[in-house]
């Protein structure tokens, strides 16, 4: 292990959450909210200090292996998430720290599972904050610092491999800087272009710029006790529900889009099959809602906003589907299970991951009537590699593992099965809200601290794909001997 | 395709099941039930017509294929269910003929899950049979043919891939008709001293024999409206946990234990585990159920009852678990996860693909950060073959697709989401009782004809463990190519 490179990019991070902090800190001072000021410059203060500390350190040696990698990013996210709750605490906002680490946990992994029950008493620059730390967990807190900072592209590999979501990884461009700069790049445009339409849509600019981060990264989280449905605009629903089905395509494909590369782009299978199951669950859910809602158009207007939001894992409402028919429910359950594109925002299993599965499955069922015949699991035309489906189907193991550990644990905390597995499935998978208790219309602020700590690792775990976590404990704990 | 071999063997399965009916036949004669008795000889002699003139086909080759094996086998069991269900409907016991098939597949399948509500008025031949069904349906239906019938080694091994449970098959002797005598031999033992026990116990010998039929199977079914805690007797309720337990265990200890091995059948990884974990649960579930049950002692006693029930597949039930605390509940739904051992009578994903896929998880992992280095996954103290591992966990895989496949099928029954995902869990992993509408308490009489045959499927294909029915189906539409 190489712990002065780890200490030394640890370091570089918390300088880099430092300059973001600051954005909220002149919020909190144009609303003029003296103690939000006051906790928030502690805060920058701290980080500032114990950044430039650690930056200072000088490694003898530059080399980054793959399980430095998984450690710097495991850690990265916990100390990312421990000061970034920390001026909530200080600010009496969120008065027990568990919380304010499960609801900034819920940020930065853009789950956006809430513990807060009154929103409008929150200071403009602390929410700013919140909505903030979605906007760059969006995209990945190292790719973040991987576009900002000058690094090693050898271990920009490391570190990038280990945060982006999906199964295959790495696909853009070789050289990772660049990569992290053209998926800011994109990331950045397609915020600006929502920021810019909610606001003519008659959204306040604070309003429009914080749900924009809150759209764009999937998160989720809620800016007012109103929330969306209290602006009563169609207009508004329409475009969120367009830009969270946006932001959960594969940013590869707007690559191509901007260097030409159209048929490409639209030929995409996993792109093709995540419309095709999205514009479907929309459909029936919509069939299913309508004796409640009074019409299939007006069921298909919420249905379609509610699958854009939980196929994406954003977790947004604009009504409470707890008072749907029992089949809607159990199908919103469906949807939370699935995901985005790879290489989006989005977090869950992702589509590509069930296409992968489904596929190879297929091969498998193949190979057990002839066994000698060579069969190859094939996506977009090109065969994929041995080792994507080792790691996908292992992937969906692992999320099961997780899945049902997590169940029994949060279960003693005696909610009904139900709301359980819907709260665990949410945070795993970084929805955001889940049914009953947890529901649109409730909170996770009822919920056992013991519980609230399991999810929030739950959280982590879904948003970093599971195993930079897993390895990391491994490594750790030296599971695992050193092979240098 | 060798047609001719499928009719023949077809034909003789169906001989055989006209014989297995001449039991029911005969407690009908004694019992003067004569509407019984019409719809029991109307069946046997149809299934001894057919089944003479279908084993008259003479087929000049007699080579047997894997793939042949896997249509036999869901041939057969497709069949054994049309006619086993015939007599429940000719004397108007259950008039509808989805109903009666649902009914006796959950018999043939040891599910346990019943449409039945008045137990009482079922005429005590039709009764038997229907217990019968379990009994015959534990071992495998084919198993208990190749045990009777002279059949060529060749196309038994093909057959009894198929039929017999777990990962790794065929691991008692070479020759398969020996294995299968051997299996039918300690089956019969052991079913034996259960019965002398319930008789000795206070049991009606009639009773003691049909419920060891539904013990011996893990199969579930009552025998009367008020079921085993009727007899009021802590005696029973214990001889039955303990056999409940006794035959979840794999059959190859027993022949250990036959054979002087004792050291070697007590450690066996797979049966130490599932005893662990049967201990383990029943002492949490008796933690999280004593405030109900007026005391520990009071609550351990209905909860081993309970966990030996559902993890065995069983599915009895001494009370009503769905009164128990919501933490309880939760865990109960873990416990119908999990399932008994390779090589037994129950159902479910079984302990031994529980421990493979976790040792093969933590193998992906080590591979993770040492790509080069050379892993096993072992068990028992040997090395596992790399077959069995994939087979172990594309079944885990093709679990979790017909999992959420029927429940998107049944949740349009507008159950709530809780008892959806319980009945088809119970149904798919040949448990029985769900929670809610399909608990102890309830019945699965008021599902839609609709969710009673995704149902009737999910329990073949829990039975039959998956892969034979989808090669079967992939077969027979001509989705793989001939390869002679």
């Amino acid at each position: 292990m190489n712990y002065a490179m780890i200490f030394q990019t640890l370091g570089y991070g918390m300088i880099v959450e430092a300059g973001l902090m600051i954005f909220s800190l002149i919020v909190s001072l144009i609303h003029g909210e003296f103690s939000a000021v006051e906790a928030l410059a502690a805060t920058i203060g701290s980080l500032a200090v114990l950044g430039f500390a650690l930056s200072r350190i000088r490694p003898k040696n530059r080399q980054f292996y793959a399980r430095d990698g998984f450690v710097v990013v495991t850690l990265l996210w916990l100390i990312f998430t421990a000061f970034g709750a920390l001026p909530f605490v200080l600010c009496r906002v969120i008065p027990n720290y568990v919380d304010a680490y499960f609801e900034i946990m819920s940020g930065f992994t853009t789950t956006g599972a809430s513990i807060l029950l009154d929103l409008d008493v929150v200071p403009r620059g602390l929410m700013f904050w919140r909505c903030m730390t979605q906007w760059v967990g969006g995209m990945g807190v190292l790719v973040f610092m991987l576009a900002v900072l000058p690094m090693s592209n050898d271990s920009s590999m490391h570190l990038m491999r280990a945060e982006v979501p999906g199964p295959t990884k790495g696909k853009l461009v070789p050289r990772m800087r660049t990569t992290a700069v053209t998926l800011y790049l994109i990331y950045v445009a397609m915020s600006l272009i929502q920021m810019v339409l909610l606001w003519a849509g008659g959204m306040p600019l604070y309003e429009a710029i914080t749900y924009t981060f809150n759209t764009a990264s999937t998160g989720g989280f809620f800016v007012t006790n109103s929330a969306i449905a209290g602006y009563d605009s169609v207009y508004l629903e329409v475009v969120i529900t367009v830009f969270m089905l946006l932001f959960g395509v594969n940013f590869y494909c707007y690559y191509l889009v901007l260097t030409g590369k159209w048929n490409k782009a639209f030929m995409n299978e996993e792109v093709l099959w995540y419309f095709g199951i999205a514009i479907t669950m929309m459909v029936v859910l919509a069939l299913t809602a309508m004796g409640q809602e009074g019409g299939f158009w007006k069921a298909l207007r919420y249905s379609s906003f509610t699958v854009s939001s939980l196929m994406t894992t954003t977790g947004f409402s604009i009504n409470d589907y707890n008072l749907w028919p029992q089949v809607s429910r159990s199908l919103i359950l469906v949807v939370c299970l699935l995901g985005g594109c790879a290489g989006s925002t989005a977090g869950g299993p992702k589509t590509s991951r069930l296409i992968i599965m489904w596929k190879s499955l297929l091969r498998e069922l193949r190979l057990m009537i002839r066994p000698r015949a060579v069969q190859q699991v094939r996506m977009d035309a090109k065969p994929l590699e041995e080792d994507t489906i080792r790691g996908t189907v292992y992937f969906m193991i692992a999320h099961m593992f997780i899945l049902v550990l997590s169940f029994v644990l949060v279960s003693f905390d005696n909610l009904c099965p139900e709301d359980t597995v819907s709260a665990v499935i949410s945070c795993l998978n970084n929805v955001g809200p889940g049914l009953g208790v947890v529901g649109p219309a409730g909170s996770y602020a009822s919920l056992s601290y013991f519980s609230k700590i399991v999810l929030t690792l739950d959280m982590l775990l879904g948003r970093l794909e599971i195993f930079p976590i897993l390895l990391s404990v491994m490594t750790l704990t030296k599971r695992v001997r050193s092979y240098r």
